[in-house]
């Protein structure tokens, strides 16, 4: 398989859409091969229809959008690790990745997005900024002075995700589901574009995170994280 | 069994918690005697050694919270149609539980919560007004002329639960779980309190909603709507 996947300058891979596709790859046991496609290139993945990444590609089969990738993989490798735990298992993944992509990232993302800018390649830079700062009607780093005010709102919003990693290591239990791997995906894409902690050093999500951190030999460490 | 539940003006159960107490009920084919507590009335719950209802009692056992009545009755009938359908689903209820609790009724309670004074019994109208025009600092008046901004965002803020009942006929699937009582009960907080249509005549939601109002022989009808 092939997993193409966002990247930045150097070779960094930051896409927390990437991030959840990488991980349930990994949890399944499969064997994949990475494409790094910058923002620009839209020729390396014309042969999927569309421009977004990630993309899946199995033998003769593309698949488009983080969350159908994952819903793939759990229908073609039914025997290894389950991504959802069960049908409600699935109805929760989805949910959580709904809530993830409509509710919690949009907090996140105009508070650190200045951050990006470090990461983007030469040509990508013009173009991210302003499709963002057109979007917020807002430079990239008048959106970054908003994170004294914002980080607390967004540390608020995670309540409910606290609530389940206080009772069981993984939001999944005992051990990780999908939900972890797409919170997950929010968490390392500020740990890559920014250096700011943005949750308390004794917020049991920040132990969660650590014990995500090092989930298949540590594969989160080895991306840089900014300094 | 007997479940206390908030009683408003003529008897009206409008409690956002004790409806989904009740549903849980039901859904285990339960028996159970309701029995209706004022809002000032703390004589009757004293035994409970705290002040909030719904309360439920199982002989010598008394549960407080919705939450951990919902779990009570999970585990003490097991045999009975499952409220959360296995483990992972147990986790989904408690995420979807407390997303509504802390992310989608404080968004929508204060635009209707002037409906609220048209049901309190008259001992218990100066204690809910102060309470909650302390807590907003605003009068509720004040609050509902909020609508008109407010109904649209707690219509986007639903799209993750939308997206469940767009796939499958209930937010557990097939059949209702625990998370569907948790939303039919800010859904019917609002049918018993307001005239106001809090969803579009077209959302999936609305849907939905008529489908939990048929539940036990339409258990949710029974109770007298605003007009």
């Amino acid at each position: 398989m092939k997993l193409y996947e966002l990247r930045g300058k150097d070779d960094v891979r930051f896409s927390t859409f990437a991030w959840r596709s990488r991980m349930a790859l990994l949890h399944k046991g499969l064997d994949f091969e990475r494409v790094g496609v910058g923002m620009a290139d839209k020729e390396t993945i014309s042969f999927s229809g569309q421009k977004l990444v990630p993309i899946l590609v199995d033998g003769e089969t593309t698949v488009t959008d983080s969350w159908r990738i994952a819903e793939y993989l759990e229908d073609t490798h039914p025997d290894a690790p389950s991504l959802f735990g069960g049908d409600t298992g699935r109805r929760f993944a989805r949910f959580f990745n709904s809530w993830i992509d409509s509710q919690v990232m949009p907090v996140l993302f105009p508070l650190l997005a200045v951050g990006v800018t470090t990461l983007n390649a030469p040509e990508d830079e013009a173009h991210f900024r302003g499709k963002f700062e057109g979007l917020f009607k807002k430079t990239l780093e008048e959106l970054a002075e908003g994170r004294e005010a914002g980080l607390p709102k967004f540390q608020r919003l995670l309540a409910p995700a606290r609530d389940l990693v206080k009772a069981a290591p993984f939001i999944g239990g005992a051990m990780p589901l999908y939900p972890d791997y797409a919170l997950y995906g929010v968490f390392i894409w500020a740990r890559i574009v920014s250096s700011t902690q943005v949750l308390k050093a004794d917020d049991p999500l920040a132990a969660w995170f650590e014990r995500m951190l090092d989930l298949y030999e540590g594969e989160g460490r080895r991306q840089r994280a900014a300094v």
